[in-house]
């Protein structure tokens, strides 16, 4: 298998998602290794080493994404036996001639504590967690969105990755059992309704994953998966709520879908 | 200010990461506009229509980032006022000479739920939230890491990310001030003890985030911030824990450090 590196003297996470994209565009496995913190010309020539020896030991020379700022290091690296892909080369001059000024590469620039958003994103992690699954109705005042839906249709990774992705303060609230009967919005929430975003998902979807936690039980049941989905979706409609059916996305996409339909504001680019 | 658009037919996470990274090198502010999910040739007429307005109000042309694989949508956001930059067109034809093989371009490719890590990551994320700030210590065994350190050093935040991004089952556990006197590993913790990595900071920054908390107390003095990060200092230096000081940095950069010195498994890429 060809192993493709993702190398830079920050986290490498701009590097990995670049190959990535690139990457999953072919019908191939690859080896993947990461590595970051490249920061000194001693730490470079040990990963062109690696590199190297990597190149030897397969009859394919190995993938490299890079995106080095620093002169003396990106030479090393680029002087190893891989095959080098560095997409900020290709770009930076066309932006400079657009922009009329220079580039001025620093180390670290992304994922840094330094990006003004960094606080935001704490506090915005913070807040989605005390504020998870119903567990503080006292502080909806606070929240920029606030998902709304049964046990298990993707509330909590949806409000944590709203948190640490785009410091959103995103509390979420749980529609359970008891609230079934002649379900209305808590009176808790009626204040706070033009934050509310509902999630739903399939019933069968929703039986799959309670079934992985509490397999035969009333909860897992089909009758009561599809009782609570009929309830809440009836209550989307009646109180005009957004709402997504997530059965068929990531986190990613719900998140990405979320902000499209709220306009909600990021705190991270 | 020059307003710089992000559009994919998926979630633009790609087109975001690929244009930040560029964006940055720059000493310029931006407007930033995401738009997502553009799938249809109506949609993208209308993002068309949205750059070209933009472009009229301002006397600088946006900058437009995409990742479009299907030729139809691309030509249309193509053939708008903006600048376009396209990152993954310029790297496909060497990467196909390099493989020997045709790129099979699919819509919502990265991302997604079709991406075989996502029930890991679903899975971590949930074990992360039952397994944070201590609260369920007879569950580590199924972890794949348990961070430890003073409260506010920047345990929870880590975990999640671990947890959200890389499918990791990251847990963690808080050292208080009961701990303190003579502080030694907790019996519980002993059996998973290459588990455990530590985390520390600077006790300034420390007494700053903790007063943002709960000022003018004992947790926040100066005191017992010092002698805290004395303790577990000490701990991690007797027991052999790998440590890290998080003052400056982000929990990207804190979270691949933690990769960096543990050679964790990955769930994604």
């Amino acid at each position: 298998m060809r192993t493709a590196f993702y190398i830079s003297d920050g986290t490498a996470i701009t590097s990995e998602v670049f190959g990535h994209a690139l990457l999953s565009l072919f019908p191939v496995d690859f080896a993947h290794e990461t590595i970051s913190f490249v920061e000194t010309k001693e730490k470079a020539l040990e990963v062109k080493a690696l590199i190297n020896k990597t190149a030897k030991k397969s009859n394919e020379p190995p993938l490299v994404f890079h995106t080095f700022v620093n002169h003396e290091i990106r030479e090393i690296i680029d002087s190893c036996d891989g095959i080098i892909y560095n997409f900020l080369e290709h770009f930076v001059s066309p932006l400079e001639k657009q922009l009329g000024i220079s580039a001025k590469p620093k180390a670290h620039r992304t994922h840094s504590i330094h990006e003004n958003s960094y606080d935001y994103r704490i506090d915005a992690v913070n807040y989605s967690l005390a504020n998870d699954d119903g567990s503080n109705i006292s502080n909806y005042e606070h929240a920029d969105v606030i998902l709304v839906g049964v046990s298990r249709s993707g509330k909590t990774p949806s409000s944590l990755y709203l948190a640490l992705q785009y410091g959103i303060k995103a509390a979420n609230y749980p529609f359970t059992d008891d609230d079934m009967e002649e379900l209305k919005l808590p009176s808790f929430l009626v204040p706070h309704k033009k934050k509310l975003f509902g999630l739903t998902i399939d019933a069968q979807r929703l039986m799959d994953i309670r079934e992985g936690r509490m397999s035969n039980s009333k909860y897992s049941s089909a009758r009561q998966c599809r009782m609570e989905l009929r309830e809440v979706e009836k209550l989307y409609k009646k109180e005009k709520i957004p709402f997504l059916n997530t059965t068929k996305l990531s986190v990613e996409e719900i998140t990405a879908k979320i902000l499209n339909q709220t306009g909600l504001q990021r705190y991270k680019y």
